[in-house]
C-alpha cells in the first residue's frame, strides 16, 4: 500500500517555483466546481482582469493557458507562426533556443540573432537582422532569461519589430509581476508568462496576452493551427466573456483558484509596490552575496531582480553545495542549465520568496556551506 | 479590489469533475517543493506505479501529462501519427470528432468508422475498414463515450487492429477507475484519461500510458513530432526512472499531489472494488431513473455505468430543471453537447460522486424539479 505523500517543507528560492502563501495553498483546497457553473464564468472574469492588471494591457485575450509557461510558449508560435513565415529568434540563453525549436516545428523559417548567455539580447543585432531579413513576419524574443537572469530591453526591441511591421513575441515567464512589463505600451503582440515565478502561484498555469494585431493575424491564417489543445480558434469560444461559452476543455479549476488568489495578493500589495520589493530585496541579497565574495554573471545594468545568477566559486562542488543546503537547511537554489550545468547558481527572489526573511535566511546558509 | 473566490459547494453529479474527497483537497494545500527536488521524484515514482495499477498494465511509460486530457489525447496522435499514415477513427459522440480534428493537423490520412450517436462503435464496421485499408498504421476510438455514456467493446476492437498490426489509440477519460480496463490484456498501445472522472481527483491532468510498440513507432518516426510540449521523446527524458532526469518543463506540483492521494484511496479501496461499486450504485440510480419515467439514451448492453444519458422528457424544459438543480439543490449534471443538446441529460456516477447519498439526493431533487 502506498502512503499518503507528505511533501517536506522547503524554502524556494531557486527560478521557480518560488515560495506559495498559505493563502494560495488553501484557496487550492476549496471545494471544486464544474467548469461550466456559472460561478465558474465569474473566476474566469476576475482573472482575466486581474492577469490585465498584471501585464499593463487592455487585450481583451488575456487569460490562464490550462497547462505551464512550455504550452504557453507554443500556444504564441503555432497560432502566429505559419509555415514559411521568417522569424527572428533571440537566444541568449535555454528559452531563446526553446522559441527556436518552436519556429522549427510549426514549419517557420527562422532567422537566428545570438548573444552571450549571460548578456541581454542586442538591438543591434536585431535591426541588423530586419535589415537583411524586412520580409520577417514576427520577432520573438525572452524579456527575462531564467536560464541565466538577464534582462533585455523589450520596449526597443518590440520598437524595432513595429519599424518593420512584423509581431512581437515576449516570454515573461520570469518577469510577470516582479520586474516592470508594459504590454501596450511597449506594443507587444503577444506575451506568455508562468504562474509559478513571480505571481507566487502554484506550477501549471501560464497566463497569456494577445493585441488584436495577433488575433487578426490568427484569424487571417491560411493553414490550420497544427495543435487542437491550443488553437485559439476554439480556446478563444470557451475564454470569451460575451455571449454563449462552448465547451472546448476541462479547465483546471483548483489551481484557478490559486491563481486568483494569487493575483489578489497582488492587487492588494500593489503591482508598482511588488516591483519595488523585488528591487529592494535584490538590493540586500546582492550586497550578501558579494560581501561572501560571488561574482555575479551577469552585467550590472541587465540583471533580473527576482532571479540573481553568480558563479560557482573554484573549487566549489555545485552539487555537493546544492544538497547539503537541502538536506541541512530545507533551501532550494537553482543549478545551472545546458552550458552553465555545473557552473552557476541561480538564487531567486521571485513574489513572495522575495523578502528579508528569506534574504537573510539564504545568506546564512550558503555562509555555512562554503566555509 | 478583487475578493478572493469562495466557490460554492456543489454535488458534481455530471460528466466530470465529479466531487473530490476532503482528503484529495487537502492534499492539494500541502507545501509546494520544486520539480527536481529528491522528494517530488519519490512521489512521480509513486503515481506512475499506482496508475499502472489503474490501467492493469506493465508499461514503462505510464504517468501523467501535465495538461487536461484534450492534451493526452493530442499526445498520443502528435506522436504516433506521421503526415501520410492512414488512421481509422470510430465516432460515436463529440469525442471520435476530436479524434478525427487530432488526425487531421498531424496530416494523418483519416478514415472514419461512424456509428449514432448513442451507440456502441460496431467491430463489424471496424473489420469492413481495415479489409479496405488494410495499410491502416492506427485504429483509434472511444472506451467510454462521455457525450453520450456508451461503452465500446475495447478487447474486440483492439484485436482487429492487431490482426492488421496497427496500434491502437485509446480515449480512456471517463473510464479509468470507473469501468473495467485491460490496457495489456487487450493490447492497447496507447491510452489517455482525465483527473476528474472516476479518480476525482480536480481536473488538470492526463494520465497516459504507452507500449513498447508505441515507443518503437516514436522512436522510429522519420518527422519531428509537431508539438514540442507533447514530444514523447523530450518527455521520456523529464519522465523517466532511470539515471539523471532532465529538465523539460515545470511540472504543476500540487496537482500531483493531488492526483497522487486520489490514487492511494483507489489502492485503498481496491480497483476491482471501485469498478463493483459504480455498477452498484448504477443500479440504484437506474431504478429511480425508470421510476420517475426516464427512458435511456444507450441500449442496456452497452451503457456505461458512470455515466447515465437519459432523455429530457418531452415538455419540459432542460436549462431551466438544469439551473434549477443547481440554484435550489446545488447539484450539477450534465447538458447534452453537440446533436443532443437540449435532448439529453447525462448523470455522473465518477468516483468519489458514486455512492448512496449522492444516488438519493439527485433523484430526489429531480423528482422535486419535474413535478
Amino acid at each position: 500500500m502506498t502512503a499518503s505523500f507528505i511533501p517536506p517543507k522547503r524554502i524556494l528560492m531557486g527560478p521557480g517555483p518560488s515560495d506559495v502563501p498559505q493563502r494560495v495553498l488553501e484557496a487550492m483546497a476549496r471545494p471544486t466546481i464544474g467548469h461550466l457553473d456559472p460561478a465558474f464564468v465569474t473566476l474566469m472574469e476576475e482573472i482575466k482582469a486581474m492577469l490585465r492588471m498584471a501585464f499593463k494591457t487592455e487585450n481583451a485575450l488575456t487569460f490562464p493557458v490550462s497547462a505551464p509557461g512550455s504550452a504557453g510558449m507554443e500556444m504564441c508560435f503555432v497560432n502566429l507562426v505559419e509555415p514559411g513565415d521568417k522569424v527572428i529568434v533571440c537566444r541568449n540563453g535555454v528559452f531563446g533556443g526553446r522559441m527556436l525549436e518552436n519556429v522549427k516545428r510549426t514549419g517557420g523559417v527562422p532567422v537566428m540573432v545570438d548573444d552571450a548567455w549571460g548578456a541581454p539580447v542586442s538591438p543591434d543585432k536585431v535591426r541588423e537582422a530586419f535589415k537583411a531579413n524586412p520580409d520577417a513576419k514576427v520577432l520573438a524574443f525572452v524579456h527575462a532569461e531564467t536560464s541565466t537572469g538577464a534582462q533585455s530591453d523589450a520596449a526597443t526591441l518590440a520598437k524595432i519589430a513595429q519599424e518593420y511591421g512584423a509581431l512581437t513575441i515576449m516570454d515573461c515567464v520570469t518577469s510577470l509581476g516582479g520586474t516592470p512589463i508594459h504590454l501596450d505600451a511597449w506594443g507587444i503582440d503577444a506575451a506568455y508568462s508562468g504562474s509559478q515565478k513571480c505571481l507566487s502561484c502554484t506550477p501549471g498555469l501560464s497566463p497569456v496576452s494577445f493585441s488584436q494585431k495577433a488575433i487578426d493575424k490568427i484569424q487571417s491564417r491560411k493553414t490550420a493551427v497544427q495543435s487542437w489543445f491550443l488553437d485559439l480558434n476554439l480556446v478563444l469560444g470557451y475564454w470569451q466573456s460575451a455571449g454563449k461559452r462552448t465547451y472546448h476543455h476541462t479547465a483546471p479549476i483548483n489551481p484557478m483558484y490559486g491563481l486568483h488568489e494569487a493575483l489578489v495578493i497582488l492587487e492588494e500589495e500593489g503591482l508598482e509596490n511588488a516591483w519595488a520589493r523585488h528591487r529592494a530585496m535584490r538590493e540586500k541579497l546582492k550586497a550578501g552575496l558579494e560581501a561572501l565574495g560571488l561574482k555575479y554573471v551577469v552585467e550590472e545594468s541587465a540583471r533580473l531582480p527576482q532571479l540573481n545568477s553568480v558563479y560557482v566559486p573554484e573549487g566549489v562542488d555545485d552539487a555537493a553545495v546544492r544538497a547539503k543546503l537541502l538536506a541541512d537547511f530545507n533551501l532550494e537554489i537553482g543549478a545551472g542549465l545546458g552550458d552553465m550545468a555545473g557552473k552557476i547558481w541561480r538564487i531567486g527572489l521571485m513574489g513572495y520568496s522575495a523578502k528579508q526573511e528569506n534574504v537573510d535566511y539564504c545568506l546564512n546558509a550558503l555562509k555555512a556551506c562554503l566555509k
